[in-house]
């Protein structure tokens, strides 16, 4: 087995993750998405599964605080009035009643969330005499929503969200840091290239509107469908709902179709003959976008003037991530600026945010069998019994070897040591312990079959088998 | 501000957590709770009330990683069927439908989950190919009931269940052990001191049979109304109802009263003068329990006769917890043990485990101001800026910090430095950075006022500042 160490996995001091070749045992091994849930949409983990989702929450985590933001939950309950604010979701949500609620009982008229943002908004709306703004936040929790399931989109999934919300204004420079965060966030994680794909809004709508476009808002629902349906589909929607002459919608797709990895998308912008203020507000604003990311995260962030968001309330920045070569499953990481992402009278709190689907990340790690965790248990150490009687004694080693770190199970039953051994192995527990007639200690390493004396108030395995680890195979499988 | 460390919780290696007296400060702050909740039973936490409740969070996960538990997540909802095979709840739970359900969809009859123990036992049905038995599992999850809201008891909480599950036997040490981590996990948690009061169902049981008393459950159900309607009461309904004696209504009282820390109850029932196998089984498991809490958890565990737990499917240790002075909250964490914690054709698995209320343990830590978060955000360092220029090299100094696991923010605006340093302030952001315009780098405390120069490279906070301290005020105070 050879292991190398991915430099980028543990530059933010998180989890070092190893890569390793992927050896027979694990290609033998069940493929875990393979069981079907019992209810569709709602997926539920085994434990050495959960490692990885628990991982890439921490990890996600780790990467949030260190850039300074803070944690909330809130309710899974919306009203339902909250939740179809927006219109056009009703189908997809679920609603939530008592069996047998009394008349007038508060708690009617109830939904599930269905993403995380919506719960946010109301939150900052409530709380904003206890925050301060601009109020960084994360926030790693379910969502439901009545989809019909498939991969990547089931009815019950985790997401987690960052945001930066401001009281009245917030600087550009926000929706700067938060792509940054993005990278920082999604390079720590287990999984190969992704590509974070940034438009502008003010951009798209200046263009349009400099074009002799009014309805900038249907154009860019249009641009919307582009990957779906194509260029050629989009021109006639362009032409023939929203009265462009051919010329225009000419335009628009040539708009679209400019992709840069440097700043050369201006040229090509400007190319194209339109002038527009708001078409140069949004073309300053992505520069410093690009700027930045090349500088501190030179390769994950591209200028993609496709991208859309089909929601019309984002104002500036949008954003999209592909996992690259996995572009069928959708973004794994979207969002951006709202200029009004709540009110509370005449006072707006302006936002910028992204929402990384962990589900869906997690469920392509899953079925492509991208990443493993090296044992099912957390368990280091599994201290076998000589004679029942030990059982105390062990104990007390176990409680020795917790209150330095080292997770430690205790057997039950003197049973023979090969069955106390094929115990541990069967969890992947690296070491077992034994506790000697004369009180001595001896720890063996079950892989290897080295056995040596061991002094629980010193001894500690190698750091390697400390935790568990999030082994990643070579490389991934590329959709067909 | 004098501060001391409590050596209780910092022996398993987690967070360091300081004790404070409080400060004036601390006393002036809104009293968080006090929010109303804009939904009633559903409340939600400030950033800095949401730090204690990871902590607490955090801090039990850690142990119970400590003792081999892995962790596992169940979907929200059960079927309708699923959660009311055990009767008599069907007013709390809340029903969950898709606002526009197609008729016969799959996702109707469905509900949120009241507790974890229903949906874990759903869980090991459907996975016993996937899972080594033994399974030992935590979970960390929502749950929610449509209870009338009060202090400990909302409709949406936080629950930390733990158990071992086996499949067809599962010796009694592992009772031993669950109280042995209910010990570690609530010592390590920053509250004051709680008890583990113990009980055996088969000791109880044994007991009335060897009285003559048929309805054991029935027994247990009066006496389990013991704390709330008084001993009288409790006979009357043990005559009335029961069919008992005077003189058996007086043993199965007194049996109630045995209250011990040590092994002493043994003479106390046997001076009852019941004679009874299951009582004698039920003696021993119990003495097992107290022998191995006395030496590794000397002053938490007692065994208390009274506990009878409700529900009828214990079937012989039983827990629950109160935090001493704070009785009226009712019980932290409860449990026991399930002969037949789940069902698959005729395999048979036992479990015992325990449920930690997070949610009832973090309110009353809130409410009472007993513990407070050391700033209301991640971040240890802001980085102020001298110039707007300065932002990138800014944020390339925050890139460091942060690769060495400092949680660093910087400003976007080169404000006058008296305006950023408030800004750090008012979040509790202990340190901040100042850039020279020849590129030297200071730092400074801004408790203190003491500024110094730093290498970017090298320059940590102290480890007190790294991290949110969670702070402990010096006392509870106590139940009025």
């Amino acid at each position: 087995m050879r292991t190398l160490v991915d430099s980028r996995f543990i530059s933010m001091n998180l989890h070092v993750v190893t890569i390793q070749w992927r050896t027979k045992a694990s290609r033998r091994s069940k493929s875990p998405m393979a069981r079907k849930a019992s209810l569709s949409g709602f997926p539920e983990l085994l434990p050495q599964e959960r490692m990885i989702e628990q991982h890439v929450s921490d990890t996600l985590r780790k990467v949030f605080e260190l850039h300074g933001f803070a944690s909330i939950e809130t309710r899974a309950v919306e009203t339902v009035a909250q939740l179809l604010r927006k219109g056009e979701i009703d189908k997809e949500v679920y609603a939530v009643s008592r069996l047998q609620a009394e008349d007038g009982a508060q708690d009617s008229g109830l939904a599930l969330h269905f993403d995380l943002t919506v719960p946010f908004s109301r939150y900052v709306v409530e709380n904003a005499g206890y925050l301060a703004f601009p109020f960084r936040r994360y926030q790693i929790q379910k969502a439901w929503r009545g989809e019909r399931p498939q991969e990547g989109r089931q009815r019950e999934f985790l997401q987690a969200d960052f945001d930066v919300v401001g009281d009245g204004e917030l600087s550009s420079r926000y929706d700067v840091e938060i792509v940054l965060v993005a990278a920082a966030a999604l390079s720590a994680l287990p999984i190969l290239e992704f590509k974070l794909r940034v438009n502008n809004r003010k951009l798209a709508e200046g263009f349009y509107r400099g074009l002799g476009l009014a309805d900038t808002t249907g154009v860019l629902r249009s641009i919307d469908k582009l990957e779906k349906i194509g260029a050629e589909a989009v021109a006639t929607l362009l032409r023939d709902e929203l009265g462009a002459t051919e010329e225009q919608a000419r335009a628009a797709l040539e708009l679209a179709q400019i992709r840069t990895e440097d700043l050369s998308f201006v040229d090509k912008v400007r190319a194209l003959g339109v002038q527009d203020d708001l078409l140069e507000e949004g073309l300053t604003e992505l520069t410093e976008v690009l700027t930045a990311a090349m500088k501190q995260a030179p390769g994950t962030v591209v200028a993609d003037l496709s991208i859309a968001r089909g929601l019309d309330y984002y104002t500036g920045t949008v954003i999209e991530t592909v996992l690259v070569g996995h572009e069928a499953l959708g973004s794994i990481c979207s969002g951006g600026r709202y200029d009004a992402l709540a009110r509370k009278g005449n006072r707006t709190f302006p936002g910028v945010g992204l929402s990384i689907g962990v589900s869906r990340l997690v469920a392509r790690l899953l079925s492509q069998e991208f990443v493993t965790a090296s044992r099912s248990v957390p368990t280091a150490v599994y201290i076998a019994l000589n004679s029942d009687h030990d059982w105390s004694a062990a104990q007390e080693v176990a409680a020795g070897l917790r209150a330095r770190g080292i997770a430690t199970e205790v057997a039950v039953a003197a049973e023979k040591f090969g069955k106390q051994i094929k115990f541990a192995d069967r969890r992947g527990i690296p070491f077992v312990w034994f506790i000697g007639e004369d009180g001595s200690h001896e720890v063996k390493d079950i892989r290897s079959g080295e056995q040596v004396a061991a002094d629980p108030l010193s001894w500690s395995p190698p750091s390697a088998d400390l935790t568990v680890q999030i082994q990643r195979a070579e490389q991934l499988t590329r959709d067909a």
